[in-house]
């Protein structure tokens, strides 16, 4: 069989175009078989996978918990909340203290850039990174141009834009890196405000108008804008993003091509995406999520057992 | 393979007599399943259910739970509490991204009435209503016939009384369309107060005197007083409803007959129901919980895979 | 083949040295299997086991969860958080409804002393106390004692400091019987006012402080100052702790021996223990939650299906 160059999913930074030509081909078959009626298959019957959880993230861990369960593996969900991380218990600790258990894999979602890549060096269990901060969310970037992929056949020489909140975004870095390591165009579209400062040294082009980006692309990756957020006194309001940033049919039918339409979930309808765009069929939002779960089995199916 | 007439359970409204009987039939074999030493059966062994929580619900999930697990589906759970619904996502979304990740049934609870109606025009699943507000709850309705025909050995011609708060119950309504489509008597008992104004319309009879109500029935199934609901201003105070309508020992032993007591728990013992009577051989309260299994394994046995 | 004296395992103080010993010989088995590639069994393929849990406590729920999964039980998880509990139902009906649901065995946790043993008067399942308040702990005993054995070969003559806040600790009780009925000598430490009245009946020395007691002891068991706590006002501070009860590589340096090191986890590193002894090769910490598993599912094993 042919293996991944890592023994962890951390970030797409570690991860050579062949590893992801590799996830993609190993997802194919999963997808084909999450369409049969028997969508189970004994692939990890003897793996334990912890998902360790410091941060809630409801679709993420779905994703993850169905994934692990079509491949047979035992799953065990860990969520701090309630957990003794609150007792003042080191992140080493913790997760040593499940490994203990012999836990064979750990899918790992944490505030702190960072954190799995630090526990990587101290653990033996393959770790997948499942989002750490405003850092990476590898699995999430994958499925997106695995997406892009299955709707126009092909990532390399596409213009993608991704649009919206890029600084608070857990997906945009992952998904710049992606889309570039597999040859695509990309462009970032937002506010100057919703930018890092840091963005014009990754090799993008920046866009400040909507309706530009949405010329210039084939593909728009439209965030989501955290409602959570908007205690944060940031221009622009949600009014003021709708009204300049927000994508409906009308902005494109005003262009004189067809682009796909991506997006993360969950969706705010009539703030960065109207209903119009989003149920239309060149929105691919619901693929994503299906092919989450294909992706998902793949990198836990090539990660099992590496040393 | 006999069929139900219906490819959601999404209320007791929607079914016919002979469907319920084939549920009730479906679940007899399940309950001489569950009383063996092997309660596995593998009849949903290629089946994800996702029971989607909107609302809290303790025992109807662990029921559903239990009843998915025996059926050999597999199971994920999904609670909206530490969800993206309140991320400002539409329920329409939330449920569209659960069955993109291919889940075959969904288990919803909600706070609002028809919000499983709503949903069942818009996604392809089959989906089971486990309670929608004070409006169905088809399968405890199902689970308290089944328990009276066991008990009875039919429910046709059976007197049965509601007895307690009917306004605010989660169960009343699915339990007076069950008995009445089954044959029985329905009597609807409890403070003015406590009874909804459109109960007249239901072809049920009214009493508000609890010893009238109990001379008169061959079933009473007395509801929960929702301790919660006490900061609401309205006659009468738990003490005065306890001395009211509180069914006691003493109380059942002016009526020249045995009546069958039943209870939808959790139980106010002292309250609506004193412990002389609840663990009494004449309450079947238990008998209820046991049989929710049977039943709710029968619904999505018989649901499964129906177009 | 072999069994246990009884039916539930509610504390140490109810079990024979010959039924620890048959726990020991039987988890030996399971540790082995933990370290193949293939670590399920069938055993308990048709039990379905309840983990009731009215206190949180993750790491000691995912050991049970484990040990359930590894011996091929149906598993279902019941939390008091968002339960009927809170709706006024008595501990007897919430166990009895999770019983009638044909439930075969009860993992309990429990903030009362004394709960799981009452329950086991009125139910017909089995029952594994996993903690009742500062009673007792009989599995983190058990495991703590399995790992004694592990280390020095046996348990009988060795010497066992257990250190710190004895009052609060969740585990000293059992740990304290467990320990002599296997024929150790145990000696408690900690300032006064975290040692129970009581403990001079209980055949153990007492020591105040902690240089002494590392001198005498062969094993020091190191609890947790709950940092939860610090609101109460009680002596010692947490620095003042720290300064006169905290352990650590200098200290141990100043004895003529090495002693085990143990800690029921989550530690605090800097109070009780410092990193230079809590990840050196005596501390044996990691062990006790390997062995954990095993141990658990050792008791499982053995009480399933008992009457």
């Amino acid at each position: 069989m042919e293996q991944l160059s890592t023994r962890h999913l951390l970030g797409i930074k570690d991860l050579s175009p062949a590893d992801i030509q590799l996830i993609f081909e190993t997802a194919d078959n999963f997808k084909d078989i999450l369409n049969r009626p028997i969508k189970k298959v004994p692939s990890l019957r003897d793996i334990t996978i912890a998902n360790v959880f410091f941060e809630n993230s409801t679709r993420t861990k779905l994703s993850f918990e169905l994934a692990e369960k079509r491949l047979s593996a035992d799953v065990v969900n860990f969520a701090s909340a309630s957990s003794s991380v609150k007792k003042g218990e080191t992140l080493i600790d913790t997760v040593n203290n499940i490994l203990a258990m012999k836990v064979d894999m750990v899918v790992m979602r944490h505030s702190s850039p960072g954190a799995p890549h630090f526990l990587s060096k101290h653990i033996g269990a393959n770790i997948v990174n499942a989002g750490d901060g405003t850092h990476e969310h590898p699995t999430q970037a994958l499925l997106d141009s695995f997406s892009i992929r299955e709707k126009l056949g092909d990532v390399a020489g596409k213009k993608v834009a991704i649009i919206g909140d890029i600084l608070h975004s857990r997906v945009a870095l992952s998904n710049i890196f992606c889309l570039q390591k597999l040859g695509a165009e990309v462009m970032v579209c937002g506010p100057v405000t919703l930018l890092p400062k840091y963005i014009a040294d990754l090799g993008v082009k920046v866009e400040h108008d909507v309706f530009k980006a949405l010329q210039w692309c084939d593909v728009a990756n439209v965030l989501r804008i955290q409602l959570e957020r908007q205690q944060i006194k940031y221009f622009p309001s949600l009014r003021e993003y709708s009204l300049f940033y927000g994508i409906n049919r009308e902005l494109l039918n005003r262009l004189d091509k067809e682009i796909v339409i991506m997006h993360p979930g969950p969706i705010n309808r009539g703030v960065e995406l109207n209903s119009d765009v989003a149920d239309s069929e060149h929105a691919i939002i619901l693929q994503q999520v299906e092919n989450g779960v294909a992706i998902r089995m793949a990198v836990l199916y090539l990660l099992a057992g590496v040393k």
